[in-house]
């Protein structure tokens, strides 16, 4: 196995001076000798460039053609109800630049016009139901927080054992941003909300498919919301996760994100969002809030966004849980991914490495990441980067030196509520295969002996060293 | 004069509530009463918007078409080498977009090829030479930091009383981003540098002007430059702000940029950077760098990037400070301007407002912003807003509510080593008039009785409170 867990820069650098005529940090590896490669003056230093604003909104480079948003053909019936990735593999820190920002639609992305746009707040838990223009909203006190937004579907290909051969796809429908707009209860108790009486919300989006979900607003909503049924199949199975007083306390209806105005993808010109929560809640061109007192079990969060739980291992779970499902899990449990290498991008040369990648969880801030090197046998701390806010994707770090040995990749998170990502058997065993959603296990990654990286998953249960 | 500082979201909100029929925060200030006005069904709610990935890299809502760089025609001689002007009036948060973020530009932007582009580092102080390609670069450890780039123009304008009646040109030279990369001090340490009798360094642009600054490495540099003239004007008059260990210690070559490589106008493929220092010395296009036992007082530290002392007001102070200037000033003082209301964007009904702004200090974090509402006579603490980074602009918010009283807005920031933002009289005081450079002094912003913002300066000391 390779030296791991150079633990400091330091250390790193000390050994770097130390060997430079060694094995792993020559020169060849990290650049070569200037005596041995007179540097011509290249061409940009001989030619006027171009003037300013000639480009009043400026795009990346030429060269960076390549880190674009993409979708997967056969994923779903048509691209207007569609999902695009994130180019996660090409991303740097923890912001995720607007214009990468994954997109997910059910009924296209609309266009909307913020003079003519209302947001009505009304329902019978609403004593002055009011409708605001998005200027009114802007002057009420604003907030920014920095959370991610990720579909619950993210990784939802690899349940049944869909081996994406990218980062893009397994981990891309994931973006984190600096949003900034209004909390959600200060608008709310503008309104007069008779939060005792009434603690569920619905938001509704201006767009074609007009979407709709049901949030608690107290933790008392959890026993109300009684069982439902859709289509003989689907009812609560399992503890949900949701937290109605939390979500009172942060949610936020959003006009801006990373500085600008929200794209119109992300939601123009309102989103209403709950920081660390399933994307598909977090409703894009909000038009409409309801304040009543029940769920109301719209198509999305019955015949989608839950998480059915057939086909568990267990012989017994499974009769007790077949054709059940998991309803209202509103939050994003604890997750990672080594984003360098992944099968986007390999190793080549020998030598030192820094390995890299991100964790993030719904629950709070990370706490810890480990990374294994031998399939999850054993494991070692990498380090987090500054800063780690909770909700948001946080960046970690781990240096390797690498003589060509093949290895067994992954990174596990765990969040300052203390739970631990867990593998893919154990998300298996306890929630069968026939889920979408939720999917947060351990992405294991092959290193080859060449550096090529491949995606992997490991079926049977490993000896660890903690065992 | 309105009411000031009321100081919590909680009072401003039971205050609305209590007051719903009152003068302040009816209906009609902050939206409509949903009975008086039927909501209908939008055009974008009855068709079909755009696909996925018919924009595989976002742009902003047509809606947002007004929020782009400009540059003022008269400021340069021509736009190759000129300056364009980021919407400061528009950003929310503390990130400024890429696509937005200010360009200045001494021959052009290049257009380089990352592929063949190489970063020699060389010169007596180093011992192993070395040629690195980006790639190269990309395999040291990574450190990510969120700091603003001020161009030290920024303002320069108004000390001879010129007043731009837009914040986009009094303050549009700033922009603040999280920057990714390595340590400068990694890479040197990998080249063996000899920083005991060598503590200069020169990083090379790699664009037409093929821009070089002097950069310190210790705090000795400051004993070492010596007094260089050029044209018989410029020499050393006042103590330099020059930190040389903190430049070893926190210097970067960076990468990335908000999440993505670094934009060809910010210097793409790398970047030389020191958090805080004006934007100048962040050497863009990054090709070289040359460590030796001087600077080497080129032609962008002599004559430009220095602050002329002459027509200072105090005779004797004048005549000896006349001809000469404040060189090596590398580092941006502490700053704040309001950002809302101001000229751009006025105020309309009576009511409330939240007053926002952003302060921002190169020496450390920002500690405390004050607000004045009557020209400086009486101040008052604004709320700073998470997050808070060393060398990054902070948000600052101020509630009021407001009835149509003129008002002379102003924010003055303390950063974390206790210096406080001057009044411009102060400055003018300190540095004369004929300086470009460094100009941080308190902008002031006249509210009209009709909710007009324009651009005013104080000329004549007003008696404080403190005084």
């Amino acid at each position: 196995m390779p030296e791991t867990n150079i633990d400091s820069r330091r250390n790193f650098l000390r050994k770097g001076v130390a060997m430079a005529g060694g094995a792993a940090l020559t020169g060849a590896a990290l650049g070569n000798s200037a005596k041995a490669e007179p540097l011509p003056i290249p061409e940009w230093n001989k030619k006027l460039g171009r003037n300013v604003v000639d480009v009043p909104y400026g795009v990346p480079s030429k060269f960076e053609k390549h880190v674009v948003r993409r979708n997967v053909e056969w994923l779903t019936p048509d691209r207007t109800a569609s999902i695009s990735f994130t180019p996660v593999q090409d991303l740097h820190g923890i912001i995720t630049p607007n214009g990468l920002h994954f997109e997910r639609f059910h009924g296209g992305c609309p266009d909307i016009d913020p003079e003519t746009h209302r947001l009505v707040v009304h329902g019978p838990g609403i004593k002055k139901p009011m409708i605001f223009t998005v200027d009114d909203l802007k002057r009420f006190p604003s907030v920014t927080k920095t959370f991610f937004v990720e579909c619950p579907a993210n990784g939802g290909m690899e349940w049944k054992g869909v081996q994406m051969d990218s980062l893009q796809f397994t981990h891309g429908m994931l973006s984190n941003s600096m949003w900034t707009g209004v909390l959600l209860k200060d608008v709310l108790e503008y309104c007069g909300v008779d939060r005792e009486n009434f603690n569920w919300l619905l938001p509704e989006g201006g767009d074609a498919s007009g979407m709709t979900r049901s949030v608690p607003l107290s933790r008392d909503s959890k026993d109300q919301y009684g069982i439902k049924v859709y289509g003989g199949k689907n009812q609560v199975g399992e503890k949900t996760n949701i937290d109605g007083d939390w979500i009172y306390e942060n949610a936020m209806i959003a006009w801006a994100q990373n500085g600008e105005a929200i794209r119109p993808e992300q939601g123009y010109p309102l989103r209403f969002m709950i920081p660390g929560s399933e994307g598909n809640i977090n409703v894009k061109w909000l038009r409409r809030i309801k304040v009543d007192n029940h769920p109301w079990n719209h198509r999305e969060e019955n015949s989608k966004y839950t998480e059915l739980m057939t086909n568990l291992d267990d012989a017994k779970r499974a009769e007790l849980m077949n054709g059940k499902a998991r309803q209202f899990t509103i939050f994003q449990e604890s997750n990672s991914v080594i984003t360098f290498p992944c099968p986007d991008k390999g190793l080549k040369e020998h030598g030192f490495y820094e390995m890299r990648g991100i964790a993030w969880s719904g629950m709070g801030k990370i706490k810890k990441v480990e990374v294994s090197l031998d399939g999850g046998r054993t494991w070692t701390k990498a380090q987090l980067q500054e800063p780690v806010f909770a909700n948001s994707v946080t960046r970690f770090v781990f240096p390797i030196e690498w003589k060509g040995e093949e290895m067994l990749i992954s990174s596990r998170s765990t969040d300052d509520t203390g739970y631990t990502q867990p593998s893919l058997i154990e998300l298996k065993a306890a929630r069968g295969v026939d889920s979408i959603y939720h999917k947060n296990s351990q992405q294991v990654w092959k290193v080859a002996a060449n550096g090529e990286v491949s995606n992997v998953q490991i079926v049977k249960k490993v000896k660890t060293d903690e065992a």
